[in-house]
């Protein structure tokens, strides 16, 4: 049997047995494993130091060695993590409704875990952890692929890990790690449609695009982010700015940064050129259609690349638009249905774009900033869902759950 | 543009302008549709009736051509359908929630439109009528792909839909079929991700597996049910026959019909035989294990293939088990995650069973016939989901939305 096979078999198994735990058992076990990462620090430092030699030989980027490294506080981040956990509400057995049919039938609608998550990622170890605390929090079990360039510190994070587990009345074998590294092994698990029952991928668009593609367990889309601010013909000027400076450059690097900014022409000829030596001030280069470069012609001109990227760094697109409904067109076609913010002081204009504009998040007088579990108020968050079905924005600890129906008799029949 | 892609594009055009329409709005052109489909009935049984010769020329079976035949009351039926729809409460624009931020945000989750749904299915002409009357009521777009065996009466049904709309404030677009009957025209729709939110498709495991194996789009699978039954030991006799008869006569044909029993030993050795030779006086011939053969010699011998097989005929596969336990591991390993029930006596039986069996709908002393819209009460039905990401059991007009997020603001930022 081949290592993804085996290992989901043995988180379907273990899947059983956390469905039906309480919230002690499965608290006691977080703390356990908060407890135990920072008991065992030194040796997870040490796998980690490995990773970041190989990867040093291997040449990667300053970021993704940034994203891989670990250290003491980081360490002590991911247990802090673990431990809140701990105080949130258990959403699993949850009654969230009860129907009441005339011919006696009681119909209970329950929450329950999803079964076995499997999560693909890259680089990061810290998701390892994260995302394991947040399946066991709500009963799953979960399955790991991880990056070949945290190799080794994935196999010690989930070691410590289940180690930790053995002392409690949870199932090590419900964090389970793909060891294989090959391609075929993700294909593996994308297709296991009897051992997995739910993929998310985080990472790059790459790999987010070759699980939807691929998949045929069901997937939560995550992450992909080309978002925009429309500052609107009202809009505060110094509202405006504050926001389009902090939607940039808050973390340009994240999904919820703002790639675009459409400006109403009225609001540009008034106000654009400031707005655009405020960023200039926090290192934003700007790309500005011909519009825009009359009001600020220091601006590289924008080509139709520039609406479609998300550049996940100091550049800002900046169009002219002649109406909210131009610029409500304009996300609708390049958009990624992730965060989109309009800044008015007109609350009809406001209303029409809320309504219209189809994504997770449409923000009004706001930064594209919040889209985020923890700003949300969801304590935790597992990524943020960019599709329709079943959940959408940030994906906390219910998101987790799928539900089932009791249906209560005394003998009915049709 | 091909046939899908084009359609898709005014369907997704549709889309938009449904989603901001009244109940009013919708409920009157379920309305004006439903008279149509009255006023226009001679029309549409003449095309129906074109089908039907083609189908007797391709050597349709009987039950195929069952399924095909429009009739008056089959029109009537359909037409009801939609009128029913009008007394439901609209799903769209309900507010399920609001979070209250310390920094003021106050954060809204509004239930809306999926956007563009698209409905692959097999021979019979009422799901054109029905899938696109749910749709519109929750408003979204339809985008249906029938069989070539009901290709005359799906146009001529779509197209008096289309003209029944286009005296309403909806646009005719909101129903689409697509007439291109090669197999690369659902291939082009189960890709078409910036065109179409969700594919749901209605008709056998072939086809569902195909769905789910090609499809890039998020796919809502439905329907093949492999039910079980457990007697357990102190089980009613009365009840417990009363049941089984239901769920395997009632209507053989569904996916909510039982499939397999399973039967206690002692209760097996007390009341088997009786239950067997009943089954009989209602045409239904037996499969059973070595052990069943005990008790009722006139059975046939079960296999492997028994325990896996969907019958969808009088024909219900029989075995003895030493427990409660090994019901749910044999439900495990063959049930489809559908309905699964059990007839006992002993409520600590019974709960262990309703939690430990991972299905949509999971009964104590009913019947697997009730997984059901309408018997629910959910008042209409667009499929029963045996995933577990969305919606699970029976999808009424809420599983066909999703939710967005208003995050309003005064200027906030991180």
């Amino acid at each position: 049997m081949s290592d993804v096979r085996q290992k989901a078999k043995a988180a379907k198994g273990a899947a059983k047995r956390l469905a039906i735990l309480t919230p002690e058992e499965k608290n006691k076990a977080l703390k356990t494993i908060a407890r135990a990462l920072r008991d065992r620090k030194k040796e997870i430092l040490e796998q980690n130091r490995e990773d970041l030699r190989a990867g040093e030989q291997a040449d990667l980027s300053t970021a993704l060695m940034d994203r891989l490294k670990l250290t003491d506080e980081r360490l002590d981040g991911m247990a802090r993590g673990l431990e809140e956990l701990i105080e949130l509400p258990d959403p699993v057995g949850e009654e969230l409704e009860t129907i009441h049919r005339k011919n006696g039938l009681r119909i209970q609608k329950v929450r329950v875990p999803l079964g076995v998550i499997g999560m693909i990622y890259e680089a990061r170890p810290n998701v390892t952890v994260d995302a394991a605390g947040l399946a066991l929090k709500t009963g799953n079990a979960i399955l790991l692929r991880g990056s070949s360039s945290a190799f080794r510190s994935n196999i010690t994070l989930v070691q410590v890990m289940q180690e930790a587990l053995s002392d409690t009345s949870l199932p090590p074998e419900a964090i389970g790690l793909v060891e294989d590294l090959n391609r075929d092994a993700v294909q593996e698990m994308l297709t296991l449609k009897d051992g997995i029952d739910v993929i998310i991928p985080r990472g790059g668009s790459g790999l987010i695009q070759r699980v939807v593609r691929e998949s045929t367990v069901p997937v939560l889309e995550t992450g992909v982010g080309n978002c925009h601010i429309y500052i609107d013909r009202s809009a505060d000027p110094q509202i405006a700015q504050t926001i389009v400076i902090n939607g940039k450059t808050d973390r340009p690097g994240v999904c919820n940064a703002t790639e675009t900014l459409l400006v109403h022409q009225d609001w540009a000829k008034e106000h654009l050129r400031r707005l655009c030596h405020a960023l200039g001030e926090h290192q934003v280069e700007i790309r500005g259609c011909s519009r825009t470069r009359e009001q600020f012609p220091e601006a590289a001109l924008a080509d139709e690349t520039d609406w479609e990227t998300e550049y996940l760094d100091r550049v800002l697109a900046v169009k002219v638009v002649d109406s909210a409904e131009e610029a409500m067109e304009h996300i609708d076609r390049y958009g990624t249905r992730h965060s989109e913010a309009i800044i008015t002081e007109n609350d009809d204009i406001a209303r029409r774009f809320l309504q219209g504009v189809d994504a997770a998040a449409v923000y009004h007088n706001a930064s594209t900033r919040f889209t985020d579990g923890s700003q949300f108020g969801f304590g935790a968050e597992i990524g943020i869902s960019t599709q329709k079905l079943h959940a959408r924005g940030p994906m906390g600890l219910k998101e987790l759950t799928s539900y089932k129906y009791h249906v209560l008799g005394s003998g009915q029949v049709r």
